[in-house]
């Protein structure tokens, strides 16, 4: 089975990336799945669902979110309707949406998404490792479907090492979002998980993680806000993980995707 | 101008991986200066006197620190006769050790290396972009030195992108570390001045951030500290980033350097 | 009912305070009830089984803890034997010990003591809200117990506060705990219950929160670590607070205790 | 020399107070000075001109402030044409207005004020130690000012005590702000100086640190925000620290006063 994972997705300059890459990279490597990190895709904070159904539309199979996952006040509302989206499993019983998916393609290969928040450096949820041992206890590779992503959404990068050893050999790919920065230690972890830290941001790294970059300078050497945080609007980096994953559900390669924009190109070589 | 700065080396593994390759690459790549950061070398916690002399030793110019920069206690006193050795520079006045130092090479060419710590989601510490400012201020590409390699170690990596931007033009590379993990967006900034998130750490990828993982996953999931943390014992991974700088003090080219260990190998293919 | 709980009990000094003091303070005021927090008695840094058994011996009735709970490292075992002794409910399932507990006196009179850690600047616990709906779902006034006790052991006055009101009308007390400083604002809330934002320590305030100041002061103007904190030695107050509980259950009186030491004094006079 | 310190006065009840009672206050204890925090004077974020207008009128002599001293934009141009306004001294360089500040009243008398933010488990400014010595090298007690106080606005009990030894004997008053309750644990140290960790809040007690408490609530039991922040409308508890200073600057008696809404009433006994 062949899967991308695109990282955060921040701002129009963002979003026109996921629009133009998503059909390009599943024709030319013949992916089974497409999944996006959506948490910063309105203006750098949250979701509206005329932006998540544009990245339906063009191709992506399931959407992620993070800690700006309710920025928009609407995706309280939308997300009940909307099966495909999924955020972090670990915000409290009665959260609206799910924390979890299954989502089925053409060819009928069944795929589980699982968002997760870290809770180092950041606001305090449930246990992300207690969240992640129950939903891989619910479901499991092979019985019911053929593949299991998750979005570990976090900033500490032993938070999110621990969670890849944690659920290593029970997922399919476990790979880190949040620090809008591309990893480059993907690999596969003892057990056959594929692993990354971070899957980078697809957004226009002339800035500041995705922002403008004037008032975040300001910001940090003032002390003091002096405007708003406003997306970049140069021409983004798609940032991506492809994993090619074997019958038993683990992963049989794992290789970074870095697309246009300011960064070093990278593709994966064994979809030749 | 050829430089290769080395990312946090932990414990044993790390410090092998260091010894055996300076001399190889310095040889191969024909390097003018070789910088390790050398704040996790004793044990995950520090740096020893013994451990500086043996990089010394193995050919590496100068040693940068981070927050891990006195758990060896002896270094309060050593540092002050090791001229290579440098200490975060936003320290409060009166600390032992220097903030940035000159190193000259065989060929006369001298080299500054600046030490910072982050303050966000880090311990308070003075204003690292007013220390940088101080630091650029004093010594000018070009006049005095040939080069001026600024080590940012910290943890948020808006911070990191941030202090990347207030120094670009006036440094030849700019280039963090402290998450231990190596980013994939080295790239040279709009004022000429080479730039990496996180050059990685120099240790076993097979642990949490470099250490053996059991008690990293028992204090995450008991929340109860079970015993120390102990470097990983496997084969280390060199990571470094690579620049070419030219005769304005700016950055020509940059690449990673992975050698050895779990992650995909990477070399520059400038130096041929 | 009349009860008093007594606040983070420092080092040798806060002990002496609390083993003499509990025995004239049951007498003087006829008390049903003493609690006290015992998670910086040890050194101040936790507790052993010899201290817990000498609160017993001197009249407490419970012993509650905070973040400081496991420092000493046998009381992942004890705790396992000692009915009176609490730990935050809002650890992970599978802890040692129990978060809340059932203390009968002489005269047959049931107390609950729960005891719970916040997680705003603490370390990431499970939900304390989620955790306090819990046990007070499961143990009400009046049924099977004459009065509950919350020991709300956290930094931030938001959550204590918040902690409070969401409890209200179903706990006798709500008092918090951990910052070592005795808060001036008990009440009785809406619906009955007692609250008080912090207890106080019970150790020597000519120090830092309890510590001895050098080194404290050192670390806060140096940022360099240069020894062990030691509890201060100084003759300690024993800071708590005394409640009048009624028939129902809810508070009908509330008062500070302060005794010795350098702060002010002040006692309950509603038991004449 | 008699002077009050009022602490954070929220919102449009905490004014409420801060007006009527000025005066009474004065004319009854024959005060000197009167000195407020108004960081959350304007809807609970920040102060208005117009609003410090109002307070001077009410006969209060200065206004400090604290982490929310630029919430209102417009309080970063009026504040330099304002000397009796004072925002936190470890600001960087260049920030408007000022650190500290001199009052003189109508008998010719001359009080400094100094402010100062902490940095534990806030954002990072320079150094409040180092500011603190500078502020207290410039101006002496008993050259040039009869009395000097400094508030204290920060979060950990640790970094106030700390910054109370270390100001110890050089300050009349060194009192604490920011937590929005109010401490019992007034004192006078060991060199002469008045000390509280925290003056408590002027605002609504029934409420969540001055907040109407539904919001905050909310997002501790469900981690998403749903509304606004409201200052709380019932009638505020003036809080506030009394200290008679003698004719060396340092303090003889120190007395916390609470006046109206929720808390237990106090006042000081010393000036009959
Ligand atoms: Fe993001
Ligand atoms: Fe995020
Ligand atoms: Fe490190
Ligand atoms: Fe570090
Ligand atoms: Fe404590
Ligand atoms: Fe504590
Ligand atoms: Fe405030
Ligand atoms: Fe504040």
């Amino acid at each position: 089975m062949r899967l991308v994972f695109v990282g955060d997705v921040v701002g129009r300059s963002g979003r026109a990336a996921v629009v133009q890459q998503a059909p390009i990279l599943r024709a030319r490597w013949k992916l089974d799945f497409i999944i996006v990190n959506g948490e910063n895709a309105a203006g750098g904070f949250g979701l509206t669902e005329s932006i998540l159904e544009e990245f339906l539309a063009a191709g992506v199979d399931a959407v992620t979110l993070g800690n700006h996952a309710f920025d928009q006040r609407e995706a309280l509302v939308f997300i009940e309707r909307q099966p495909r989206l999924v955020r972090p499993a670990n915000y409290p019983p009665g959260t609206p949406g799910r924390g979890a998916t299954v989502v089925e393609n053409a060819k009928g290969a069944r795929l589980v998404v699982v968002n997760l928040l870290g809770r180092v450096f950041m606001d305090a949820l449930d246990d992300p490792f207690a969240a992640l041992d129950r939903e891989l206890s619910e479901r499991r590779l092979g019985s019911g479907c053929e593949a299991i992503v998750v979005d570990v959404h976090a900033e500490a990068t032993s938070e999110k090492w621990a969670l890849g050893h944690f659920g290593d050999g029970r997922a399919s790919l476990i790979a880190g979002t949040h620090t809008h920065v591309p990893s480059a230690d993907h690999r596969i972890l003892a057990g056959g998980t594929g692993f990354v830290t971070d899957v980078g941001m697809t957004g226009d790294y002339d800035s500041v993680i995705g922002m403008e970059k004037d008032e975040p300078l300001r910001r940090f050497t003032r002390r003091i806000p002096s405007g708003r945080f406003e997306p970049a609007t140069g021409p983004a980096t798609l940032c991506a993980v492809a994993v090619d994953i074997g019958p038993d559900g683990l992963t049989r390669r794992i290789a970074p995707v870095r697309i246009g924009g300011l960064l070093n190109a990278a593709e994966p070589d064994f979809w030749g």
